[in-house]
């Protein structure tokens, strides 16, 4: 990977996503990316070295759409880190609470901040925007002080507006964890000694028989390797067919965990280890 | 419950919510609510007879925060149904495709129709509204050609408008499971003879050492009950603590189900049974 990495993200420059891209990667020269797909595309193209995604939030659940992402293109994940969602009412330099009249935010975020808003901005009118780090974005180009962004202190260094007030979510328990994507032939076989590992695995049964889904946690417990995350889905128009994402403890070069995934490929219709990575941090 | 129950969804008349009150309930008075918590609110003071949240949608997850919201309250779920998210163009009666200049919509709604947008009206602006529904009272009040909004069908015929072009998301396979919810003593114990009925339940486990898990669903393994639905969640501020939603086949009050569950309650640190319903349908 190059000292300076390309890293492809969903949104715009300010964005919790950006974040995210700062954590995990040194150095990295981020690009901003209006979809998903956008960052698959780049990093699977080569435009980016590497690309940054959201797989889960704690509010608002998994991302589904990027799980099925991952099955239709070849990359690997290659990291993760979790950041908290911690919104910040921004406005320019002369703005204070008493002069908003309007708050520009990403429909969701709003709604996470309609209580602080409520009995701190009663008069002011509700506007909702594309996005968090755009809403600042478009603030800063106004610049009046009368109108407010809900985003990320980080969008307000960006786009150079000042920060009125912090943390003004209802529910601080708002994370969102990010994985890191690389091409299978940029995954480095070298691992950090003392460092734990996480491997996620994507599989599919045939049908919801009972007991199906024990017999695949079974070749995990027998081996006494630990289960993180999981998850089923019903495939949507293959009545039966569920899929499941995993997360399991361990990397897939580690003796026990290779013959757990061996005997897993005998009770399952589809398999792919999508790749294993360092346990990531938290970033408050 | 009353012949022409009232039945709080959250969002505006002619959102998506607003259909699956339909297909829940017989002649119910829908009642728009802005939020979920406004959901909960209304049916547990009585002032809603029901009310309809969104659980999971295809492609975007569970939603947890209407999980936390029934870990937070004293009511049951009492039915589903699963509808298809079909997204429409809808104008003003003189409007055509040709005329439209501008799009309303929700972000995730002009989002999933952003490849339909650029191939057939390349040169409109999409402007991020609150919701989808909310869009088309927007249009139908504006009464002009060239503004049109994306929602659903409904919406069309609540507020007056004229589709002008059907299902033009990009991914067909957008569906979302509501749950049907009622005051515990509002829940009646007869059961329909040859329904088939769902049992959703939560429980939490002190940490994820290995086979802790395991255990858990052997309880049903063991008794041949099967598992529709599983999903995990770190308890966030709890390290080590995880939650767990599961969906069984079966009614708590079956024989095997009443003895899983007793075998699960040896193994939890916590277990609600949030409710035993018919397994519902799909409205395409």
């Amino acid at each position: 990977m190059p000292d300076t990495p390309r890293v492809s993200f969903q949104g715009e420059t300010g964005a919790f996503s950006e974040l995210a891209v700062e954590a995990l990667f040194d150095g990295a020269r981020p690009v901003a990316t209006p979809s998903f797909e956008g960052v698959f595309a780049d990093v699977s193209s080569g435009k980016s070295d590497r690309g940054v995604i959201p797989i889960e939030n704690s509010l608002f659940g998994s991302v589904h759409i990027n799980y099925d992402l991952l099955r239709e293109h070849e990359l690997r994940i290659v990291g993760e880190v979790k950041v908290r969602i911690r919104h910040c009412l921004l406005g320019m330099g002369g703005a204070t609470t008493g002069s908003i009249r309007q708050v520009h935010s990403h429909p969701q975020a709003l709604g996470q901040c309609r209580t602080w808003l409520r009995e701190n901005l009663p008069g002011a009118e509700d506007v909702p925007a594309y996005d968090t780090a755009g809403a600042a974005r478009m603030i800063a180009a106004m610049g009046v002080n009368d109108v407010a962004a809900i985003a990320s202190e980080r969008a307000a260094a960006e786009y150079g507006l000042t920060v009125l007030a912090r943390g003004i979510e209802t529910n601080p328990n708002n994370y969102t964890r990010f994985l890191a994507l690389a091409r299978p032939e940029d995954v480095s076989a070298d691992r950090v000694d003392g460092q734990a590992y996480k491997t996620t695995i994507l599989y599919s049964l045939k049908s919801n028989v009972p007991g199906a889904l024990f017999k695949t946690l079974a070749v995990f417990a027998l081996r006494d390797v630990d289960l993180i995350k999981i998850e089923s889905r019903p495939l949507v128009g293959q009545p039966g067919q569920y899929l499941f994402y995993i997360d399991v403890d361990g990397h897939a070069d580690d003796e026990d965990l290779q013959r757990a995934i061996g005997h897993l490929g005998e009770l399952t219709t589809s398999l792919t280890i999508l790749g294993s990575y360092p346990t990531g941090a938290t970033i408050e």
